[in-house]
């Protein structure tokens, strides 16, 4: 049996985990959930997860199981278990690593669901709104990225996996403006060996599922 | 100097941050922030943080200083900043304490705030939303306590800080609906030492500017 058991769909942030079980080094094996009602997915993914959210990634340790949910969280999971890879923020970085993970998995996320939806904040209530408003959030966001290579400066970090991906998929999908900060640093991410192994294995599913479809 | 400075303003989140600051022993100066424009607010907040959010944690640190923002990422730097207090996970409570950590800063703010702001979700969108649905996050949450006192079992972590606000936050603002689960928790967290500590000082700050205001 594998480390890991990896519950995913092709079309979702399971693509954020599976790059970060390629820069883990970690031995995996994926189960793919279609979307729709939680009555027809796996019962042993429901178990672990009772949102019938992917992705959801089970570790088998020994005995028992641990579940991990939340595409931020198995990110930071995944760098816990492989402290050998590097992963990890050093001393001085952990400030920032742990301030851009939980920015880009609260304000950022939030922001561009709001803003994709059509969802329109009264000024009045922006102030009990974690992420403020969208363009504020964009501004903060690419301050973070001035100067720097990565969330932590020049060392790629598992932040980065996550964060990064925010980046990644809001050029690729419009939910974030083109700035030259932002293309930059999905250059840079785009060229990692463990970002190429994992987007090729979903874009291959993807092309599998379209040519079934045709 | 403290090892800390804490931007806050006693009506936020920065409740949260200061209960954290408490649990953790950290020794902070606080600055409080007036909600309004950016522009009247500290210099060396804003410099900390271009979002002009509270609360903002600078860790003073040698020579340079640490800037963390995210309530749930300042509690859990705090945690690592203070290892000898045990707020932080075991090794085999680290899936579930980021698991929840993210979940209720991700899926568990989202939907609070979606709900509270009236924005309805489109049945055929919920798939691309982070947080389902309000009712399925509500379910989620419940059956994380379900035979545990606190998120990683029978021990309390940072995780409980944050988690917990979120719960003690929902119960008294009626965001969250009234289980018995979250009433029991809730009220364990009420009895903390730097719980009731960290709330006297924000509560009597309120208290002090509503007998100014009167």
């Amino acid at each position: 049996m594998a480390d890991y058991t990896f519950y995913t769909n092709p079309m979702s942030r399971g693509q954020i985990v599976r790059w970060a079980l390629h820069e883990a080094g970690a031995d995996y094996e994926q189960q793919i959930v279609e979307y729709g009602p939680t009555e027809g997915k796996p019962a042993a993914f429901i178990a672990a997860n009772p949102m019938g959210k992917v992705p959801t990634l089970v570790h088998h340790h020994g005995d028992h199981d641990h579940v991990v949910t939340e595409a931020a969280a198995i990110c930071h999971y995944l760098a816990e278990m492989h402290p050998d890879t590097g992963l990890l923020p050093e001393a001085h970085e952990k400030a920032r690593y742990f301030r851009y993970l939980f920015f880009a998995a609260g304000p950022v996320e939030q922001a561009i669901i709001a803003n994709s939806m059509g969802w329109s904040v009264d000024p009045q209530k922006e102030g009990s709104l974690g992420f403020g408003s969208y363009e504020r959030m964009v501004d903060a966001f690419e301050a973070m990225l001035t100067g720097r290579a990565y969330v932590c400066g020049d060392h790629f970090t598992m932040a980065d996996v996550y964060v990064g991906s925010q980046v990644d998929w809001g050029l690729a999908f419009g939910t974030l403006p083109q700035r030259d900060a932002f293309a930059a640093y999905a250059e840079r991410l785009r060229t990692r060996e463990a970002y190429i192994a994992a987007k090729k294995i979903d874009n291959d599913l993807i092309a599998q599922r379209e040519g079934a479809d045709a």
